[in-house]
């Protein structure tokens, strides 16, 4: 027992030494410094969505007379956390050295919330391409109950409005926490049309710099990647370059299908399944993979 | 702070106002409608893991004494949510209308819940299934604590049942639940025989009319889904029509494969990895990729 | 209600008969045996994130006064509930039988405690690789608060020690707690070098006997498993047989690419996206698809 | 463990049996009565003392931006609860059955609502009492934080306009409530003026048809009590007779005193402790215990 | 800063020094030995008010259904709370070392958890004597719901059976629980005949040794208690010697009044209130304060 | 429905309006200024306890390993609080003004902190007095356990200790929070020798500048009070003024005694039980009410 005592008592002294924290990692331990936390941006997330459609993602069931002074108290308690979370971010990075004070980020933070009722619009589009676009569903309410890509969709439209006005960290968390529940992985720094469809989803990428455009549809497993990753004269890969696709109106890229590189791919395309494309598509094309006898052999097992 | 105030007034005034809500996306705010909850869903699957593989997916810990009373409370818990998201899920798509009155959704709930003890039969061979397939499982209870596949396969075949009573909204609540942890999205509208395995499954999609016989295996990546979508003379999809593929018994489709279609694949196929087919195989034939030469291309790195 | 009530209560005792239970599958109700549990497993996940990288993966907020202290706490928890789940699991697999005393479980716990500190050192290695493999990150922060990777690696480095040391069924708990966040499927089996780097991660499956070098980068999708499974005269799968890739260092596999069976992937190659391999591949060779030209037909769509 | 399990389960039996629960007893189980809820009572309390006193008796910290939106939410939730209890207090005495339908409960929850404004008026009052007249009060800050009397007063004030209104049970829940508390046990029934003050209060009893008026101070034990209980011809207690003391105003009565029946005590009396009362007492008159002398022996110790 | 650090370290120490703990002070924190747990009182005296007014004291409502169910589950969980809270006494006062095995202490919870109906019947008779013994109450429900001399009998008829039986240290922490809530404090010891009632009850003491008849009667602030301590030749207080009060059957004792020693109340006596008596009191007899002038002064105030 | 909306929507603009709200009573809205919080007093409260007798008063319990790190964070979360309420007491009543800065609640706190080992040593004494002052008490763990005695001083120890130091407000929340458990209301204040013991306790009273000596002994229903309350020419009670009596050491004081104004209750008096007392009392005196033909009239009850 003593020397179980011992074991763990160096264990400490070496997991909490100064010298063994490397200083940008150690969540600095002072209280004036505010720090992202994963628990608030879970919060932004579930009053944005609240808000957005309220009544299906949480079981704070509003009657009708307390609806406006419940929505008021989520407004305010959503510009709070966004206020805070943007400062601590500003904070991680050293964006405050840079002249991002107060006073912006309350600016940003005011931006966001006053523009709820535009993103709602925004995603009553995304919902009614889902809803024509996929035959399985029944109902706009089953979409939003169930189907991941409008979770994932508003947390894109969320954390794109964010990485717009240049807050840091912040838009990749509420990303990233979509792609934990949906296996979607989409970038904050994407540019997505409107009324845009995902279907199933597991599996989809799609990278800081793509750019999609209206009325476009994408199925499991399709990545819009970037190609070749440039480096400076140090080695070093150079970051945030356009390096990824720009999609089109009204394309239809079906699942796991791969398309890399700053290519173009025109409107109206269709990408069939399984593809691999590293290079442009002109508009109105439809490609597909060429026939089974070039890429199969089937034979009769053995009996 | 006074503009941000009346920034935030007006936010709540346009979130709120009748108008900007969309009839059917507001969950209504009537006392008397019980809608869909997200939360009580997550009880419905938690409560029916526990009753089949009790002490397994909660920290509930029963003794012997009260093992069956606890049994009996959870059974009643069980028939008590499911029967008021039967009638959620009814007044939300107006089901209700069509004559689908309380005595059914009572009856439904009732048959449910008597059929547990079956649904822990079907489990115990899909677990055998799981076991002997994977040479990495030592023990049956690794899997049920550890195996995705038992997680999806038990939603399913709950989600399933609902699916077929003709309950809406619920079950495909229960099969998104089991993709958001899993990354495997079987649609409750398809049929799966028994002793049925999934090996690391991310990225597995069946699709709503999909048929698969019994004894099949199928791995992460693999997609049973539509080749088109036929639209009515409004171009509007036309919905539910048989579009998926039908799998035979037997059979064994490897990983990130992909059928799409109303096609056969005859009984003890098996379908080789990363594979694209859409037209029906024969039982008894092995599928697989052409030869590398013709797919690749290989060259020294430079250096 | 009285028939439904009777329709419970046979349901009950159909769930609870003692013959109804297979012996194996049933959490033994005997007070003095304790058994794995998810609830401790999730716990001890977050106390190594949270002792790996304080402050990141938890509200827990430590000043400057409470961190020794607070991280002693945690240190000593983390070592209690270890110990507890390591039996539990000896319990679970009968491997107590063979010899496994409470003294070793201690051992295992204590060895796997004081070496936090050095898992902290791989760690940020780890993390180095990843900060400059991705263009789009731009801090270190930024990459342990939102990339899945990091949360993946995590898991497998703690899962991989207990798994060495021989612990059952608790490292595919830790590791499937990875898969479920973040969709990568890495066995506790399988052997990683240091500055491993996954981007996105969705979709990658890394088989038990899996080695990988030192300074290698997986993209999402990427499958390491096995081609065969041998069985033994009684047509038994033979479990735990060396039958997933070697992989040197310096390799980069991007994404969905499959590679199978035991075969060498050679010191500083590239394998590009999609492919399919089966065979070994000498050192500093790339791999890549053959030309469209032979894979895919494009069409102009009909207007 | 056999005879356990079997002496548990006759238990149950005997403690379930319809026969053996009293009707009027048995909280009945009927999904469609209401009943009334100790914990909704709580938070009765909870909402009115946190309306009339935002912020001192709750954690839940209110920013100057959602003031409004949050106090409008907890009169809208304050509405609800009272609603629903003043209805299951109905249904607990039968009362509905004379005619008290769900309109009339509506209306006397909002008249209790509006009466909020007036209520912390009337509460100030009291306030400003406690502070002039305890020489140890430094601050109303003080009061509100930390003396029994204001937690009694709120109470009383609250159950009294719903006793006057005709509620049944719930008032009395409300003053008990208080009495838990803080040992003052005053009846709902009881009428008390302005500028109320009470120190230390332990002990004090306050009966249902007693009359207080303004300005009177009441310190700890003493009790305004019955002095006997008419009965009717059968034997059994008339109840709600007139029986309680009556006070004048300006009224000062020290600690532990009793004062039994119907009796006047005079506009700014002062009764001195531990006095023992059963006949009025003219306005103006001071009294005290007799000369100790008469009512006490001293003797030196043995040593 | 690094002074407090060292001031609040250097505390740590003293707080922890093995010296400065009295060794049967310090809660031992040994893992196979269990210690009285105030949590676990808490909830054995909720849920035995739970078993005997089924629906009085908790939100936990329960429909038709799952009546029988959850009460067999709150027997069980009653049995286990009892049996290591009985256990964790035994082990805290030394008991064990006298012969006090598991097997007794499992007898006994059995014993007390099989007398729970009987207990349900002696606290109807209590409901009972109190709703015709106050012309406040009007009905049975509302005392239940909100009289503290119910929670107080209730606590006391557990206790005492506790006390009985032998049980050390749990029966006073479940009339200390009582005491706390209500002011009314009963020692398990007492002996309190059928149909009894207290009202008000707060500073109501009842010694350990006291013995009360059926039907009495007691109001606030009255004390049963000790005359005198006698010692032993060491100057120790000799403990458990009878020293209360015995009272008769049908006895009423009004509010503040105290009797001490071991003293007779005769059946059918009235102790008016404030009343002082150390000496029997033969049956049919009524004690009230002499009158008033005897005891007061009387004086016009000053103006 | 409109009607009830408008009423309360009129409500929340009275109880919000500006003008409606005293400044010196509505907790002011800015986040930069702490205002007390009952929530962190019952923590300091609780954590006082539980450093003090390690294990009586919480669920948490700490095995051997975990003792000295759990015992750390404690004491640096009491620190933490205490500084936290300190500063926020200071805010209210506008300390901060007269210069009590930062810096100095700073000092307080780790004073109070340290002093801990101290306050240990003297509540072993005041455990010691209470085990051997009351006969029914078996063992000191049964009255850490269950005796509202010990609960009371220590919370009078740690509020005078605050008060002693010039904090405000907070050491009255501290007490009240005993009065509220127990019934015993000591004004931190208060002077109280060591080997204090009280018994029962419900309705005892210290006024703030009683001064109590050495083991002293008090029982239930005791007021150590003020006589009189001087006013100054406006008419204002004079504050803070020593009013209250000085008891001696090795004092007993039975049930229900009184003692008013500032007189001297000599060492080793006994005042008896019920007793009035306005005048000093010289040591070793023993004070008994007159014989009881005095005081009580007796006659037969009519049959």
């Amino acid at each position: 027992m003593k020397q179980i005592n011992e074991a763990l008592t160096s264990t400490v002294e070496a997991l909490t030494a100064p010298g063994k924290l490397h200083a940008n990692l150690l969540r600095r331990h002072d209280e004036r410094i505010a720090l992202p936390s994963a628990v608030a941006v879970d919060e932004i997330i579930e009053l944005s969505r609240g808000l957005v459609f309220p009544g299906f993602f949480s079981e704070n069931e509003q009657d009708d007379m307390s609806f406006s002074f419940g929505t008021g108290l989520l407004v305010a308690k959503l510009h709070k956390l966004l206020l805070e979370q943007i400062k601590a971010c500003n904070n991680i990075v050293g964006v405050s050295a840079a002249g991002n004070d107060k006073v912006e980020a309350k600016a940003l933070a005011t931006e966001f919330v006053t523009s709820l009722p535009a993103l709602r619009d925004e995603l009553h589009k995304d919902l009614s391409a889902i809803f024509h676009g996929d035959p399985a569903a029944l109902s706009v309410a089953e979409i939003i109950y169930s189907y991941p890509a409008i979770r994932a969709i508003i947390n894109h439209r969320v954390a794109h409005r964010l990485y717009v006005a240049g807050v840091k960290i912040l838009p990749r968390m509420i990303s990233e926490h979509a792609h934990r529940e949906t296996g979607i992985d989409i970038h904050p720094g994407a540019t997505i049309g409107h009324s845009f469809m995902i279907d199933h989803g597991t599996g989809v990428v799609i990278g800081e710099t793509a750019i999609i455009g209206d009325r476009c549809r994408i199925y499991q497993g399709v990545t819009l990647g970037a190609r070749s990753f440039p480096t400076d004269e140090s080695g070093s890969m150079v970051k945030q370059l356009p390096r990824h696709p720009i999609i089109g109106n009204d394309v239809v890229i079906y699942a796991n299908s791969t398309i890399l590189g700053r290519v173009n791919i025109g409107d109206r395309c269709i990408i069939g399944g399984n593809i691999w494309i590293t290079e442009s598509v002109p508009a109105d094309t439809t490609v597909l993979q060429a026939h089974a006898e070039n890429r199969l052999t089937c034979h009769r097992n053995k009996q």
